[in-house]
């Protein structure tokens, strides 16, 4: 197999995520430049021995990099898409493509006239558990798809400044279970309820945003899903899945650090769930990485597309306007 | 502790469950009067030699009987209330009392100006996993509970004979589960959004009922439920509950008939769940019963009151008007 | 059906769970005299307004009396087993029916003789646990068996004082075990090698016992199994059973009070087991009667013999042999 | 941190593993040569860019080279680790060190006097599971241990061919539990009482070998451990443990490729266990060496000792010599 020469736009906590997994996982990936406004970014790649700017743009101007790993701010995204895209570089952005719908959709409209390959970030997609599920949908196993139910909760909330930048809870958090919603059962969101509250700390509700939403989903074939989320589940990161059809049920527990089992005078103790989504997603991470290399060197289908990420997007800005607005919401209504 | 005298009126699926509990576990209590006017009601109360007549009325008339233990059809359930009331005997009654709300509130007043007890059939708050949750819940170790999750499915759906009579969905099969909401919760609902789909059947479509849930209940402190409820789930009676709070998580599973795990070749495997609700919920109808006669023989407080029928039934209103109306409906707002 | 007279021979603990369990389920089993000793029995039982006498002779002297529910001290068992033979009564005995060896040889000789039938109380063949492990091994679902493994573990160890009459670890607590390994595997056993110790109370190795034993049982064809006991287990009744074999595995674990999960920041917990053998055995107990009346009135074959009771015994006894001789020793080289 | 240079004897599937390890996860681990008579080896090991010889010599005569990996066939070990002892590297090898207790014991005699380190490679301490079951105990959470109980099942046997120079069960496959059991005891083993038989494959028995094992350990202080060793289990590799104490007990259960559950109307589905050692202990592997070159390259204690691999393998012939004997064999008679 060739070589695919890459640029890294961003080495924060996710940009280092895929970087470490590209120097271990992938031989035939060859990172030809980081870049990252960030001193400390910068010893960081230097001391990979990897070529390194400070600025994203040499990335773009780089004719020899055939392929971008987007894992900036969010602000950076849409530009540099679009950028990348005119260049004819295969683009593989972290979630969302931007926070207006009509800058993604526009965007995805530049994207798809380039030609060029764009997958979103979605992860989760990718772990086991979820794969094992969706197999089994997908096969009968279950047989109708009635019901989803998606348990999404983080372990903590993340500082207010990135609260106040993030897009809120639904385009930043719930947008995965949107995503993996979709993904699920095969079917697109017609209509959304979602009733949110302040309950974990003021000062997210003080920031403009809610910290806890329990959101219904309805299909257009009348079948439903159900997500909560919450910003602090005191006993760790909390994410499971539940499918109900005509012929069965089908669920996936969280991962734990170990499976012991302790019997004690007072009960029976075990580990929290794994706490944090680099360790429960660390394979998810992976997979995902090794799903867009292959459509770009192998011509492969991608497995999350531009639209993937558009439709989730809808269904936030769905989620969003019902909380405010008190009533379900349609997605053909949306703008 | 002195013998109370009781009549009981109907002696279908639940009125024998009752029957049977009071004859094996409480021997203070006298069946004086066993009353249905089907015949095989009365070949099988005749082989207990117990005193049968085929007239409910009979009950009222014997001025012996202290309380009543009322088993009929729904639709008798009310003018029995009323009369029993009159005649100043305690009640017990299967819910609903009533499929018209303003009926409830006549006869919830009825009762009240007797001064007799009344006690509606809400037997899940007496399963032991259940009651676990609710210790668990008042004692703090959750913290402040913020999101409640209900499963609620039943084996498969009563016959359509049944459902055309039976008030419907919400009436009929998730009043339990809007009770437990109530009851886990500690609050009062204030709205109710419900989608509402016909997947399971479409003979119950055809009746006017649907078959398949789910309702988001927002609390007056802005924390939430959700329930799913099924007619049919192929696998048995699913009847779980998770509640989330501010210190820790707290969850019920199903209950099994056995605890074995068997590993082939193709997988582990292990039992379904208790097939049916006279399987599952055999502690809790005893237990009801033992609250019940407690109430009333030493004047314990009733765990269960008219105000609880009535608060229930109000959900399943605003469920089913939100299906219609296809938009949250506020229980302050019905009638 | 015709009604079956019997009597009841000692009403300590497990004495009442049995009379409890005919006056609740078996309508057509007459208990015509219940005797006792002691004073605390006397009141129990004229409280149950039955008959009862002071002196377990005269349920032998009572010609009506079919049946006999020997539950009478061990040291009275052998002795009341024969009378009751002689006198033509059926018998169900709790276990053992004698520590010595002889004295059950003779006795079950003596039975043989009589013709009438003699079932031995090994209540836990009847938990539904076991006896789903037990058709499962049955039906081939596990193949051939090829180990067996037992925890059996008291939640703590009984007076001192009972230990001294008990006939040991072996005799009184791993003789279940013993029979439920020849139950399961459908096998006899040929050798016994045990290891035992004294590691919960040095007071029980004053009394000559021990309260911690491993135990290997091999069967006729070399296939075998691994008991385990301890005298006590802090954290309560602790019940399993494992048998592997050439196309799978089957397992058996605990019973719970409930099936309650608790998620707190410090990790999860449950439940202990069901926490002595009257409420984990609770089913057992009920089932192993309803066999024995259904043998008697129905003429069924008896699903445990006195053979059973024999041979369970010389199990107990080459461990206990094991245990001093430090050495495995041969069922067949046993007296 | 400066660089260590090493050199890697054997890349069959356990030297692959080590291999893939160093060149992923320790950047200052040098492989400076690759030994391996085989042609598959040379054409792996020059496709990863490193230095290779057909002959195991050259790692001895390399001067540069600080330590050794050594996973050549067992028959190689004892000379080897002598040789690099003599040359003063240090040393990594697979278990077991020899067959022979003579060499064996001479070997470490040869490593003890040179001064350099020794680790055996004893993987199976290193598993996340089993490193918190030992923490566990370490720590006194379930007060004394009294009762080990550990279950190791292959999901198959190996070749016959590979039967043949193994060992036998005793020494290729149970000394890892062996070891495990002092490991996690913290205790000598004195007296070893086994059971074995030809259950899975008569091949096995001609080749002289069993194939199913129960083996009672007895440590020094009157406590017990039980192992159960199969070469088959349908079901996959079945690895688990329990540790029980004065104050609780704790286990581990097996490692499985996701935690999903399918409920369809013939029952609840969950995946099979991981099936093979590489898949279980893929951590493990890693660990161990992480703890290796910790030790010689920081001067920390080696985690196990050249007396473990010969603790181990003591027990390991106790067992056969029991099996041979049908009687407890005394570690302390051995010779």
């Amino acid at each position: 197999m060739t070589t695919l020469k890459i640029g890294v736009a961003g080495v924060g906590r996710i940009g280092k995520i895929h970087l470490e997994n590209i120097l271990q996982h992938f031989p035939n990936i060859e990172i030809a430049l980081v870049a990252d406004p960030s001193e400390e970014a910068e010893k960081y790649v230097l001391g990979k021995n990897l070529n390194f700017s400070n600025d994203y743009n040499n990335i773009i101007k780089n004719p020899d990099i055939e392929a971008v790993i987007i894992c900036s701010p969010t602000d950076t995204h849409a530009n540099f898409v679009e950028r990348a895209a005119q260049s004819g570089k295969h683009i593989f952005c972290e979630k969302p493509l931007d926070l207006s719908l009509q800058t993604v959709v526009k965007t995805l409209d530049i994207v798809k006239k380039s030609g060029v390959k764009l997958m979103l970030g979605f992860n989760r997609r990718f772990d086991p558990n979820f794969l094992k599920i969706k197999s089994m949908v997908d096969s009968g196993k279950i047989g109708d798809p009635q019901i989803l139910k998606i348990t999404s909760r983080d372990p903590g909330p993340p500082p207010i400044s990135y609260i106040k930048v993030s897009g809120g809870l639904f385009m930043d958090m719930a947008i995965h279970d949107f995503d993996m919603a979709r993904y699920i059962m095969n079917k697109e969101v017609v209509e959304v309820y979602s009733r949110g509250a302040v309950l974990v700390d003021p000062a997210i509700g003080d920031a403009g945003d809610i910290d806890t939403a329990l959101t219904t989903l309805t299909f257009e074939d009348g079948t439903m899903a159900n997500i909560d989320n919450s910003r602090k589940a005191v006993y760790g990161y909390d994410q499971r899945l539940e499918v109900f059809g005509s012929k069965g049920m089908v669920k996936a527990d969280n991962n734990f650090p170990d499976n012991h089992q302790y019997f004690s005078a007072d009960g029976i103790h075990g580990s929290l769930p794994l706490n944090f989504f680099l360790e429960r997603y660390t394979t998810s991470y992976l997979n995902e990485l090794e799903a867009f290399f292959k459509s770009v060197q192998n011509g492969e289908d991608l497995p999350v597309s531009g639209k993937d990420g558009l439709e989730a997007m809808k269904i936030a800005l769905a989620a969003l306007k019902s909380v405010m607005e008190k009533r379900p919401v349609w997605i053909k209504d949306l703008r």
